[in-house]
């Protein structure tokens, strides 16, 4: 047996035991989780907004690890070794992983903590295991390392690559939290000219400014579309990056884009919006969306190496493994705990 | 004095004489016009739904004619020159125009027929007459070539490049009218493996067929989601081409979107669509608008020259320049008379 | 134990027994191979200039089959299923696979008929089964698919995607045989608006002319760069492929680029060129080389099965597999025999 | 009259009188030079290894100044104008200029202090004024604007943007003088892990690690390739940029490029290389050549502007322009002397 977070129906959880899980496919890999975190996806969870979660299911699909079995089809890990798990499982495959859409893969996708146990436990199962782990080096840092299973890549994939933010570019990200503050720090990878941070919170619009943003909006007020306007002299942004997923903050998106812009869309959205075409139709833009597809990690680890990148920043609250229904509390109230990421550690 | 089409408000236009225009920026030519056509756009305006557009104005964005005399600006163009007239009039200088963007240049984009007289009489003053104008040959099929004013170029470079239409995908165009057609004919440019039309008009779709499309569904049962799905074996569409406008043609392509697909707004509309991110926000698709910016000429002259393609198959009603007010019945009743593109000689 | 054509040193070959090959590695398939062909390194093989051949090796590296086994670690075929081989074996976990440069594949690449045994035989190992091999539906043109192996992927990917052919181009294939009409064949998914074949033998370029060449130069008499730039009005050629593999044939690519033009290398040489530089340094342009990673196969397929692409074109003599030592005689005998892609048997 | 910096033949220069240029040409500006520099490519016309310099001719396509007069066709910029001058002249009109190639342009390119009059002078005629001059505020740090006429858009255009930087990527420098650290600051924008700076001399290389580079190789020993391979656990560079135009820092290049990478050659080469095919014909590598069509000065203008990109940090030299004898022996020297860029002012 062993213990993990278990939901048990909207507004249900609990730190509670179930059985260790074991190699059931030949293409898996069961990992001793060592440093965990809980991710914005799994509020939604606990709110009962994802109906393919069931209740009874470990959440979590961020985590790194120690590899205690592989099944006959794993080829290139074994027992012993310390792995990242990346929150999306690929086959490397079917069409779509060919084409590095791991998202969409046939037989993976995001199933961690989703339709198949999570990272939030002392142990996982991890399907697909050579496409979907990646090999760390003894000395790595979990704390920075378990940012790249799933928050770093989303802001960087689904926000900055969609975006295409180019050196000289001026960049607007709705939403300060953890996301955004990855999209944040990922797109200055391309070094824009001015990064334009807009949130409701001044304490997370003091964090990004210590995380580079060249400009601070509190959209409280209902003007951030304005204050862009004023700030870029009239000519709105090139990239505008999403990341809350309300009605309210892609509208904003949509109203600050110049000619030519990208409209890079990361949050998660539960009810549609209003698409303004008859104002967009001529505007030569593009709106992208995307489920990370965590192809970028082998990048983002070789930043994580030369020191460009510090996910770490990112920490700001610590558990151990057993304190996870505190930690979830410190989470969920994360204005008042001016938390971003919590670490969950199980040493 | 000379002829020309005058817009006199809603409903209302005239085939009347209007003072033949004369240099007046230094960078401006005077065309004599030989060939014409009249575009869905000018219908619009006579619904009154293009605000810029006041009575008086001469309407028509599209054009081939012989250039009677240049600004003292004009460098590259005299009087004889036979000239292609593009829609999009660009300065090449500002900072749009250095990116190709040429739709909106700062001083010019759109404003042929619409914030400046137009082609539909029997001179024209073209402004940025260097960057906007394209020599042709002096035995040039003007009537292929007039559809390179405006029709293809939009079709191509709304439709099919921001589509990024790539060989073996299946594409879907919604909409057969002139504007789809023209997607339906350079979209082949890139062997896509198969081209699904959407219309409601069994006649459009007989054309569609005969200019390459490999499967046709006809839309009026509200069942053309269905029918694509069905055709693609429940798999999407690669690529959907928006080629009409309004909120329901926007939703069949939004529904029929493959993971990774690209959905190119080509429609003028006039009201906001409802956009359903919350299916979509997984997806990795990709959403644009462009105003044609006709940076493509060049290319198409190309293609044409080549053989490669055939503008003129979109001409089916030919008529003399004074008699444009029947052109106008014909084309704004485009169903019953099977309308495609009326061509307006003046020889 | 079965009958193979096996290499015995420069210059011998012999079609003989050797052992049924067995599932040696977890990822293997064993194929009964039904068609194969001969490729032009073969014959480079044979006359030793390929040094990781050595003799004993089974040859071939093209094939469509029959799987008779699989090891447990494959899971996307079974025993029974019709398969299309690719030249290149790639595990599609490392990270050059990742990047679909499955050419570099860490553990695999171009290994069978080079460094372990091929396809020429009745029966073939191949590694890295699930990501090396592509289904077949029952009623496939084998002919046609087994152009897919090799020479049709690397006339598209090393030609013309790296030459990167777009509508209106001018494109300039140096080398008429079988990899240059591969070329030839699918440069026209782009719709260039010229191709010109350069080659020293008449029958070729006649060839070449059926398949769509827009002009033919013999290069016999050295004046290949002036028939180019005589053609072009002295301007030069957007793209040059290169598809034969000899200093001269190299030089004539370089000669012809128009500035910003890419000059694509598909040949094999044996030798290094001169690159004149002290030309070429201001003149913006590209030179690429690429072994095929076969990345493009799932496109092929579509275009084959849509009907644009026709590899079955290609193939001029067929022969059962028992007369293999015919067939390398009339394939080595090419320019005689009008000889292009050889087709083998084995039903 | 004026004094000016006249080329009298090989090893001929003279700070001599002149004729005040005026507009000539419609499309001119005459501009009083307050800032000017000299380039390595003007030490070359003084030996004579450029044939298209004629002795008269006053050397210099570099500078900042002030507009003076303007001809007729010039319409975005007036007398008193402070301005930027690019090395590069363009119509803006013709179809290489549309492309964004404006080293290429049918009536301009580099032809400043080349077969038209240059900018070490006092004053200057500038043709295509209007595309070829960019607007300054008053405020300008003249010394780092006139790092933008020629120097960085050359390292970051022909040299990073060629090469294809990447975030996360391994790039070597060949050669630290001005253009090769123009290249080492601009290629910063894109977050590459590794610098790899290659050079003869040691003084050279600590200012490259100033700049950023992120490992000095001194190839003076013959041994640059081993260690970019030591350096790199043999696996060669993703980006190799040849910044100084010799046949033994191309090799260099072509030695340690990785299987994909990218050889980005900026260096102005006098005689052919021998390019080893035999070796990378399978490598899937690209070599490319450009000479700076100054199409980016607008971003770097950003980045200046924003701080991201510091330009002044060339400068090591200042003289008044009356001095550019003296400040030609400096540059010419420039080892011993430890010059980068020298400036040249006329306030």
């Amino acid at each position: 047996m062993m213990k993990a977070l278990v939901y048990g129906g909207p507004g249900q959880r609990a730190w509670q035991s179930k059985p260790k899980p074991i190699v059931r496919d030949p293409g898996d890999a069961v990992v001793r989780i060592t440093t965990s975190t809980i991710c914005g996806t799994d509020l939604h969870i606990l709110k009962g907004d994802v109906p393919t979660v069931t209740p009874g299911r470990i959440l979590g699909h961020e985590g790194v690890g120690v590899i205690e079995a592989v099944g006959p089809l794993v080829s290139t890990f074994r027992a012993g070794d310390r792995v990242l798990i990346s929150c999306i499982s690929a086959c490397g495959i079917c069409d779509v992983c060919r084409k590095g859409m791991y998202s969409h893969c046939r037989t993976g996708g995001w199933i961690l903590g989703n339709t198949i146990d999570g990272t939030q436990a002392e142990y996982v199962r991890t399907p697909h295991a050579d496409t979907s782990l990646y090999h760390l080096p003894p000395d790595a840092d979990e704390e920075a390392m378990v940012m790249l299973s799933d928050i770093l890549p989303t802001g960087f994939e689904c926000g900055v690559l969609n975006g295409k933010v180019e050196p000289g570019d001026t960049v607007a990200i709705v939403g300060a939290g953890p996301i955004g503050l990855a999209a944040l720090l990922t797109a200055q990878f391309y070094s824009p000219a001015a990064i334009l941070m807009i949130d409701l919170d001044d304490n997370r619009l003091r964090v990004a400014e210590q995380f580079g943003a060249t400009a601070l909006i509190n959209s409280s007020q209902g003007t951030a579309v304005d204050q862009v306007m004023a700030l870029t002299g009239g000519a709105g942004v090139d990239v505008a990056i999403e990341a809350v997923g309300v009605p309210t903050t892609f509208d904003i998106c949509q109203a600050i884009l110049a000619p030519g812009g990208r409209l890079a869309n990361v949050g998660v959205h539960g009810k549609p919006v209003e698409l303004h075409l008859e104002k967009l139709w001529d505007r030569n833009i593009a709106i992208t969306t995307r489920l990370v597809d965590t192809a970028a990690i082998p990048m983002l680890l070789k930043l994580v190496r030369s020191g460009k990148l510090q996910p770490a920043k990112l920490v700001t609250h610590r558990f151990a493994i057993g304190d996870i229904m505190k930690a979830y509390d410190t989470f969920g109230n994360a204005a008042q705990e001016r938390a971003l990421k919590v670490i969950l550690t199980n040493p």
